[in-house]
């Protein structure tokens, strides 16, 4: 079936010199970095909401993005449809997966029941189509923000009902993730937390949201699910607050829970910066912390307050940001996911192709960088030497405590301490990375 | 011995309908309001270093404020003549508290053996001070981020001795308060994170600064110090990001070291909204994780993005504040620190009087005001509502864990459940409390 | 016909003690300050888009609030069903002004022409309903925003076509404004800026913007509209970059133009803080320039990067603002326009009315401490006494021209001048402020 | 005599290749690139306060850099010192400008008379040095921020006897600047703002301001200095609000005091961050006023409120930063100055170099870049595309007055437009320039 996908040829990688607008000039999927192909180290995903779904509003304007699913006519047929053009974005893009939530892929029908059966529906189609695609499913998830009956909250709601319907949601999601082979299944909570304190109960929302991932997280058990369970922070938008507020917060939460061992972290770029953190920021403290999962690939405008979630091309922050996923061992299960979508003028089809090419092509660069940057040594063997200290006894003998505070301070006294100051060499690492980041020999 | 503030008379409560400047029209510290006098509620605390050490340079411009004790001579007799100025001081404010950094109060000396020295020599005049005054020590603390040698951090800095010097200062000042009664004991971080990710490990940052935490827990037990250890969390300045950024990311560095119980948060204003927080979400979030522990008053500027440290006086904010501190259950052995600084142009000693009568004159407001909103009752009242629903069987069983999520899915569906909005009614909730807040019968 | 509104009784004044949470407690409309009623210095007045229009979406979900206008139906039918209700809403909160956009008012239309007609024949209707309504029109404006036509741009848009459209729109809305005897007219360029400035010329835009508003004023003189031209500064949203970013940029744009005895500003408390501003600097940066023109009255949310267009509760910045704007002589042909919407979840008729009474009576509070402090005096004596040395000759002779630098220069040499720093009492006046805005005697 | 930065040889240019940590790889001085040398397009100079007289303290820490002329000593002989030291590093860099405030090179003396001749007597020592050495002066200026007399504002002072020192001082920095053979005067107004607008009257502020500015353009005008008069805009810090906001606040400013033709701005990239803007878009702003003079080369930092004043290493934004210089019509008298301090860390004489090998090679690189960008002509073409419409004949009647707006509007009815949405191709426009900016082809 023609879909507005239809007419553009498969993207291609031709490499750093080609002068093809809709080839890839690094990503080489099937090339070998660090022990195995590209293609496992990134998994990139496509994302069904603003690839499929987006219509370009925004809160001063109306749609500028037409499709031929969203207008009238039987909804199940037209979510068929966008299914069609979405595989067909899959083929032109040639990405290993893509991600959805219920709400992109099927009609919300008119009671709890009919929903979920709309979902197994759409799910099934997905099934037969993947059958003959080479595009897999990275993660599955519930939208559990958009309709009114979230608008106090999901599992956090006052409601006791809105989180029945939540579980009743997540549970269709979770099983219908498993049926498609998913490789993780996320909770973001976009209203999970308050547009005014005024009106709320904290500690009880809290105690509401521990049970709920703690029913979700049996529930992986009880059904053999073996994919992983993450959630994605952001710190507020649509609320003032939200709980997951970044991925220090969601770490506490975990532990207060006890499920530090069963959630990981799903890291966006653009939830980084509104919580005034860098996206490598977050990928290093999941990474200390043992719970870095998957990337949301986007970026935001630092100039600007709200989720921009446009196309990355900010080429340093990306390097970086890959080189803390390797040093935390990759991302396993994981993946790219493009959680970013084409500005408002941007409406065609080709747009969206465009956009894509971008993303991936600076990903993979950054990768290569990093890769690189490793492979090379330098750089680590300047964050070695500056933390040598520690590696002589004394030293491990305070950090592993075996001495006591009055202990070290005796000894210090008796040592008659005075530590000398060392540069931090700043400017001496950002020199060396600039001609490493800039550099295009990769 | 005459000092800048001998001049001024001890500040007294007058009224609401004083026209005296320097009187308090709210803080009448006897009246009894919940059970308790309000002194004792409020527990008002001034801080030594912006109150004495401060001298109005900011990094574009020198002092602005010339104290006596700032110029040339013995370091050991100008310390003693700031700290007969400071009592002067508590004097004229008639507060009940004061807190200091060990930096702030003796000098600092040629050697770590030297400064330990002149710090008791100094807490001894103190204690010697505090015979005959009624202003006691809220808490006292380690300044580990004004030296250079402090420049990379203090327990995570990468050359070990920079720990063993810390060890030895914070084993000190702990001894010092002790001895001089103090309520809490203070840990806030300066330098603790990073200036720039590039050249950081802050997988063994984390683990440094958690040892220390630890030691200086167990070093608690050793001496039998009845007091409470508090961590201050601040997001950012003077690093680029300080590991304990808010009240959620400590709770979750307490949780992972299994000091939960051990350790509470004395919160900022100011540095609250560095975070991107209220003061409010700060307090409200510790009170429901079971960790607050004590205040630093002040205020910042929403429209700079620095710590501007300014008395308060934002009621809203304040009469927020103290509700939430009321409904954690209180203070505790921590109280209101005036962590505040008068401006740069008020340089003289009238002007720090002016600035502490304002703040202790809001705070009191604002505390009497949320007292008189809880024996009102309305509007905890519309909260309890809100909630209602959770307090019925079904959905106390979806809570309390009798429930699996297939179990309350298909309950979900059997019941046909469909949740009705309902108002959140933030507008009448601010009218309410703009009625209650702004009214001045109190 | 019955409305939503219907049901309610008018909101009247019933003093600072009243407990009916419908009723204005400070809102007297018919007293008199500082020579004339309250009504005629507030002015305030009802918008038509946030109380009729909104319908409680936001980025991430769908709409809340259903009005029985919104539904389907002959679109003329139901525009008018929309005015019965506004005019009911009107008669409700008792207020003497309403906003409008042609966009909130009348159905678009398939054509130019078409859309036109529509608007004329609600302008007809309004002017029909206004005969036995005491609420007159503040202003009107055109919504050249919202269409996708408009997602380039108005009068900056790349294609001449949509400045020829924007023509045509702003004309009939001219005529239209000034038919209904509206005050004022308004011009808010919400997408006179650039998404990316990758795209933009903005040299070209810009003169396509004054170009545009050369003809807006040259055709006010033409038709003998004796409203003010306003424009509407706002920094950002829905653009990256706006180019009417505060009033000082405004004011230079106007001054380019030669425009600047023909325009004033239409200031928005939320556009303030947007563009890194208080309210009260904009209200004093305009009064200053001599371009004070209307305000917008609604507040943002300090923590968040995005217009909430709250309503007002902050007394302090009220306040301040108020002051300013007596200072500035006024808001002559302007008003206070409630631009301000009930948040997502106030989605009942109730909700509606409840917001307006507490903004109006924060108003009118800050308006009646503002007045009293002037009255008073002893604020505006410690700001005279500041300057005084400004009158004196020698000093003036510097500020006239009647000096040269290096004049100057000799006299402050031969004279050996040796300024002294003089406290600038910020914590003094601060507290002078706060019992004057913190007291509920007025 | 021997100097810190004596022992350094001269950094040359090695080309892209080069593993020289201490050479250019891209700033060949001598390359000529559209019509003439690198070194006149960019004509890089060394600031004299960060380089210099910088000593690493911050708001909670003291100093971490330690020279030899920072130390007790003669004033005038230490002041020599420094100056030795100073054109060491010029030597050093081999970069062709420095620019200096008054109080960065001379002690300020006891009395206006002694700080004066004081700075003559370095201005002298300066020429002498000057006559050896290939570093010109690009700028003079005065601090009039520094010391507490200004502490309340420069020409904004309440106290008359401040502006008249100030008066007195830019007579002679000006002076000075003329003997040196400056290219340009430079005015950034540190403290012309206000801490609180509480205590400050903004009119009378801006008029002694405006009087000000004027009696520095003519007296520029009666000695004959050919120099550019040059406004640095900057909204914040250290002032809560500084009149010279941003580009366009100064060019209304301007305007305003009839000084547009007279007075050209000097742009800084993290005073445009603070402001809410990119670098980009001053440099764009200004450039489409008329009024580019010369650029601030740092960066800051996206997620702190500070002025970090960091060396740059974002390629991006210095690469359309550039274009937007080229557009413009180049730097002309102006240059391009490393406002830009190395980190408190970042003590050593060597830390020194290498932040200035990085600041040059991404400042070139970036020239190169968006000289090859337009020597290209795509992305250009892209542009002129989009306004195509504009240049058609009935386009150009609306822009050029030649219809009134009832003519266009006429004019539209009868033609029956109807704009149909074209792609602002955003993602397109950024992958052609990211394969531009990160391509290393130069
Ligand atoms: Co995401
Ligand atoms: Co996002
Ligand atoms: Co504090
Ligand atoms: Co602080
Ligand atoms: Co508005
Ligand atoms: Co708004
Ligand atoms: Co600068
Ligand atoms: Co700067």
């Amino acid at each position: 079936m023609e879909t507005v996908f239809s007419k553009f040829e498969t993207v291609k990688y031709e490499g750093p010199s080609s002068e093809n607008a809709l080839a890839y000039q690094y990503y080489d999927a099937e090339r070998v970095v660090l022990g195995k192909p590209l293609k496992d180290h990134l998994r990139f995903a496509v994302a069904y909401w603003h690839s499929l779904a987006m219509n370009g509003s925004d809160p001063f304007g109306g749609p500028t993005i037409e499709r031929p699913w969203m207008g009238a006519g039987d909804p199940i047929a037209q979510a068929k449809v966008k299914a069609d053009a979405a595989f067909e974005l899959f083929r032109v893009l040639d990405l290993p997966f893509f991600c959805f939530h219920d709400a992109d892929v099927a009609p919300a029908g008119d009671t709890l029941a009919e929903g979920l059966k709309n979902l197994h529906v759409i799910a099934d189609y997905f099934a037969e189509k993947m059958e003959t695609s080479s595009t897999k499913l990275l993660w599955g998830t519930a939208n559990l923000f958009s309709h009114p009956r979230f608008m106090a909250g999901a599992s956090t709601n006052p409601d006791p009902d809105v989180f029945a319907w939540c579980a009743a949601t997540v549970k269709n999601c979770m099983d219908v993730t498993k049926k498609l082979g998913g490789s993780n299944y996320v909770l973001w909570g976009g209203r999970e937390g308050y547009e005014t304190l005024l009106n709320t109960n904290m500690k009880q929302e809290l105690e509401q949201m521990g049970r709920f991932l703690t029913l979700v997280v049996e529930y992986k058990h009880t059904i053999g699910f073996e994919g992983q369970i993450l959630i994605e922070p952001k710190p507020k938008e649509p609320t003032s607050h939200q709980y997951d507020f970044d991925a220090a917060t969601v770490y506490g939460f975990l532990k207060r829970f006890g499920l530090e061992n069963e959630v990981k972290l799903n890291l966006e770029a653009n939830h980084a910066t509104l919580a005034g953190h860098s996206f490598e920021h977050e990928i290093a403290t999941a990474g200390s912390l043992g719970v870095l999962g998957s990337l949301d690939i986007n970026r935001g405008d630092a100039l600007l307050g709200w989720d921009t979630d446009q196309f990355p091309n900010d080429l340093w922050t990306m390097t970086m940001s890959m080189y803390h996923v390797i040093k935390a061992g990759g991302l396993g299960k994981g993946g790219c996911n493009f959680d970013a979508k084409v500005r408002r003028q941007s409406f065609t089809a080709e747009d969206m192709i465009h956009a894509h090419v971008g993303g991936v092509d600076i990903c993979t660069r950054a990768f290569l960088t990093a890769a690189k940057l490793i492979e090379d040594g330098r750089y680590d063997a300047l964050l070695t030497e500056r933390y040598a200290g520690w590696s002589k006894p004394d030293a491990a003998a305070m950090l592993s405590g075996k001495m006591s505070l009055d202990e070290i301070a005796a000894k210090a006294l008796a040592d008659g301490i005075n530590p000398k100051p060392r540069s931090g060499k700043q400017e001496q690492i950002e020199n060396l990375l600039m001609r490493a980041i800039y550099s295009a020999k990769l």
